[in-house]
């Protein structure tokens, strides 16, 4: 076998994601793509913005030196100065512009910014339910995920994040709001958190770095989401413009270091060599000229608070345990009957696709991505009764 | 130390480079950009041709389902299917659209393929001069670069390359049109290293792979570039659209894996895992759409023939030992006086920026990258005279 070997075992372990998908595809062409209710990817269903679609024709059209060419690997000195003001203000802190470095989406900029910080066996921490591909990210870099139970609503769990963490911690890795259980963490557990950080750091004499992956900040249903920057000095934000501005293939993404980070210079000459050596070698270069022209403009999100509203009290009505997403277009309620895989299956049957919870490092759940057009949300409401009654 | 050690190495063993780059912007900063000769990067200096600019505009004028949207990790259907129909005909096989991947460059490229193919401790054998982070590529997944020397001239030297071989070698990487050389690797020679890799194969019992990295390719001046894929069947290239349409900030990019390679479809699999969980999850979309929709375009390579000659000639006559370049817009003379570092420092003096031999394994030479206005080429022939007296 000439596939290196962790790579043909990360190939099998996704098999059942895999399989699922393959279900999928197999419903969709048997039974008519219409007649089956996706609710399994995280791709937004609205348009981007057409200021936005604007900007790119403009930025497309202009004539200027260095247009498509490469330029420095953090990005256009523009757009760093254009986001670290946008950042800063929504943080509360400084920022200055060399403290941004911009990335292929937040997935490469996670992938840079650990790439930075891991050494061999070097543990990233992070709360459940999460985004897995975590753990990819952490053993792309010779780390090791280390998973962490939440609290009953999915709060974090300050004690167990305590007790996870060791001299081996390099970071505790953040995601607010969560993918999949549409959490906001409060400034109260986030100060609380800063809080548990600071004792580790003193009691292992290693400075422990908090990366928040923040690309659902403006995906929010009222609740704030504090800005992680002003709650502790060693702290750096990655997110992308893939879900406010509804263009995840373009991967346009970015890294903010925090000024009062320990190391924060070397940190980020670490994340520019990353972005380099990695082969991202710089963001995409005419999406960052248009989305630096439109920052702060997002996708339609009120239609998100609508799905929602449209999804959330029809599953509670049917007797879903679901907590409502406080942001994301994602909810995450409890398997019918308790077995998420059993469930899914019950489910497809009923021609509605979700994703098991153990794709998040939680059995016994599902996620709902409902970033989907309103009439599939209507139409999926039967096949949700109908794989409630079968399960329960 | 927060920063990983290995980075932290990384930073400062650019260093040389980063100073380099460092006296340009002071020198241009003293002494005005206008009279800097910088022949530092290979950033082409050509704008992308028209096709391709219209191509963008009309694509992102466009409405279409799934615009800007996630797509399969390997890449728009319709655009594999455009590549491979391209790639097979320039290399001379079959090569169906699902063994074409997209990529983000080609140095996301060929880090996706080193990664699903080298086990830790793993080789990767490749022929000096050369870009040299192939090595970061290598070792960003657990593998390591063995270089070996060329005969005089650039050509591969065949016994040094099967000498190099081991039980560990996952892969030859192989670059021609080169960087930094301007060597294309004539047929007989591939040809031989076919027959090397196959004695190794068997020797070993291991297959070895050929993995060919083609950025070049369209920029020739008259000698061709065979095409692996008919003459290895182990064999995989990867290339962008960076030189050839003058889009290098786009990362765009893509890998083609030759349908007769051993686990060819176990390969495909693993790029596609690869370009998943590396961050880059896809090509960027929007590039992916205009770049398919001109495949053979290329923006005028008449114009680096030109420069090309202004350039060399000229070298020659001041006394310069240099292999006129058959390809790419790289010169590679030898170093007037023998030391690479001291020779750029001295062309430094005369306003003209290089990047030492060294910089691509190989000290003594140093490279020229002639992708500039041929303004900048003129006025710089009476400082590389300069330097060529001072040195020898």
């Amino acid at each position: 076998m000439a596939l290196a070997r962790h790579i043909g075992q990360t190939v099998a372990s996704s098999s059942f994601i895999r399989k699922m998908f393959e279900t999928g595809i197999r419903l969709k062409q048997e039974y008519g793509a219409e007649k089956v209710c996706d609710f399994s990817l995280g791709n937004p269903s609205l348009p981007p913005p057409a200021a936005f679609s604007e900007a790119l024709i403009r930025v497309a059209s202009q004539s200027f030196p260095g247009k498509h060419a490469y330029m420095p690997n953090a990005g256009y000195a523009d757009v760093r100065a254009a986001i670290a003001g946008w950042v800063g203000k929504a943080q509360g802190i400084d920022l200055p512009s060399s403290h941004v470095v911009m990335s292929c989406g937040a997935g490469g900029g996670l992938n840079v910014i650990f790439k930075a910080l891991l050494n061999p066996g070097d543990e990233v921490v992070a709360s459940l339910p999460c985004f897995m591909e975590y753990r990819f990210y952490a053993e792309n870099h010779g780390g090791v995920l280390k998973t962490v139970p939440c609290k009953p609503g999915f709060d974090l769990d300050l004690d167990a994040i305590a007790k996870a963490l060791t001299p081996r911690t390099a970071l505790v890795i953040l995601n607010s709001p969560n993918n999949p259980s549409g959490t906001i963490y409060p400034e109260a557990t986030l100060q609380g958190l800063a809080g548990v950080l600071a004792d580790a750091t003193r009691k292992h004499g290693r400075t422990i770095y908090l990366v928040a992956d923040e690309p659902y900040r403006a995906i929010t249903y009222g609740q704030p989401v504090p800005g992680l920057l002003a709650l502790y000095p060693h702290s750096i934000v990655v997110s992308s413009f893939s879900k406010e501005l509804s263009i995840p293939g373009e991967r346009l993404g970015w890294i903010a270091v925090n000024p009062a980070a320990e190391d924060a210079a070397a940190l980020i000459d670490g994340a520019v060599v990353c972005t380099r050596i990695l082969g991202y070698v710089n963001a995409p270069a005419l999406m960052q000229k248009a989305a630096a022209a439109c920052l702060g403009v997002t996708a339609d999100m009120a239609a998100y608070r609508r799905k929602r509203d449209l999804l959330c009290p029809a599953l509670k009505r049917i007797g879903y345990d679901l907590v409502e997403p406080a942001g994301t277009f994602y909810a995450f309620p409890k398997a019918p009957g308790g077995d998420d895989l059993a469930f899914v299956e019950a489910l497809q049957k009923q021609l509605v696709l979700v994703v098991p919870g153990r794709g998040f490092g939680m059995e016994g759940y599902f996620r709902i991505a409902y970033c989907v057009d309103d009439d599939i949300i209507t139409r999926s409401l039967a096949g949700f009764e109908a794989a409630f009654r079968e399960c329960t």
